[in-house]
């Protein structure tokens, strides 16, 4: 339930592999504190009752255990109810009206945004470039190469726009969503098309980041490490192809794959 | 800029020494679209002009470069301000107000709460529970067996409370926050003590956990990655033990090194 399995096709210096990976699921829980929608995190899908009332801990709205009357978890609507023996927080509940944290990320939108957003992008990014093994593992070098300074030993993100011969727009931020907004912030007011580009980043791809760079039509995202089930869901959707764990001369290709050829056209 | 030097006391099988460490800064953005204050984003202080439009873009509020009709960078106060030629966008903007958005956590809250969070635990932890190097060595390993099986490969983050000799509580999430949330959950459900006790955790330590964290009294924080600087600023400030970059039989000690002691008493 943490996990789930997804087609992978491996391409190495050998050749290419299919086997059925592991990515982590991406699972979205609506908090209900009585009976008045609260919030909607994205998060594993486990200890869902922990998860809610720490969430509602953490952000002042019980203060203590004796308050709680019951938590009623609804795992298959992804939906916690928690209920306390007294209804008095109504003014600080509305401050969190319509929420949604994403998992990671920490972008956070509407509800109503969030569904905007993939409704924008339901037309399929149809572009026909295509890049090969040898050119993904190049850019991640010279991209690993650019991040590696503060990265490595500091825990910030990075994130790039390319071509598929070289690093056009780079950015690092303590948040990975940071650092795509900034490369596409600097897209824009450089004048720099996105079309026909290549996303590459040191963080997971989420269904949040995925929404962002489906956006603006970004074909293919390469990630040097692992994607979440719902990230791997919607790129599949929109028809993008999705890079992750690039090491050394090792990719795994989880949508689309048809973008990755073997030579130079 | 992107960066901070703090006095740290590396603790090795070695010994202690003092040295002049860097972590990244942890800024907070404010944007303020056509005289209107939209968001707080805690991010790096790089690009913030970058960051304000994508942002903008990302959200959808603002849709072609033609819209902008100014962006003014104020470096010092934390603010971008984003005029446009027409201000018609004020409905959807509305929908953004009070936001308060953490750097990588991805937990948000409405601006005011990050100020009233901040001031429930303005009082100092002041536990006088310490720890010997060899147990923090000890319970790193613990905590890293317990988590590798899913984390190493899948990309989440693991939490867990503690005490000086074992794991008590565990839990892992696709963000760090939830991880949180869900070790301080299950205690309020099961009724166990938060008082004196420790977490540790994958993720860096960002302001926002450390407020979570101070909250509980805990007087101890053990990440095995790096804090940011504000994360080390309100650990200071609340009289916290903050370690971090625990790999081996080595560790940095941020704050309140007091507690950390050669020998068990």
């Amino acid at each position: 339930m943490e996990a789930e399995k997804f087609p992978i096709v491996q391409i190495t210096e050998q050749g290419k592999s299919e086997f059925e990976g592991i990515v982590a699921t991406e699972f979205s829980l609506t908090i209900i504190l009585n009976n008045r929608e609260l919030v909607t995190l994205l998060c594993s899908p486990t200890k869902l009752d922990y998860l809610a009332i720490g969430f509602l801990f953490s952000e002042g709205l019980l203060k203590s255990r004796d308050e709680i009357k019951k938590v009623i978890v609804d795992g298959q609507r992804g939906v916690v109810q928690v209920k306390t023996k007294e209804d008095k927080g109504l003014a600080r509940e509305l401050l969190f009206k319509k929420r949604f944290i994403s998992s990671g990320g920490g972008t956070v939108k509407g509800a109503s945004f969030y569904s905007d957003a993939y409704i924008q992008v339901q037309a399929n990014v149809e572009s026909q470039v295509v890049i090969t093994p040898h050119q993904v593992f190049k850019l991640a070098d010279e991209f690993r190469h650019h991040s590696q300074l503060f990265q490595a030993s500091h825990g910030v993100h990075s994130a790039a726009l390319c071509d598929t011969k070289s690093i056009l727009v780079f950015a690092d931020d303590l948040g990975r969503h940071n650092a795509i907004d900034k490369i596409f912030g600097e897209c824009v007011l450089k004048d720099i098309p996105t079309d026909n580009r290549i996303v590459i980043t040191t963080g997971r791809v989420p269904s949040e980041q995925l929404l962002k760079v489906a956006k603006r039509k970004i074909p293919i995202i390469i990630s040097l490490t692992v994607p979440t089930g719902l990230g791997v869901k919607l790129a599949a959707d929109f028809g993008i192809t999705l890079i992750g764990s690039v090491k050394g001369k090792s990719m795994n290709v989880y949508t689309c794959d048809w973008r990755v050829v073997p030579h130079d056209e």
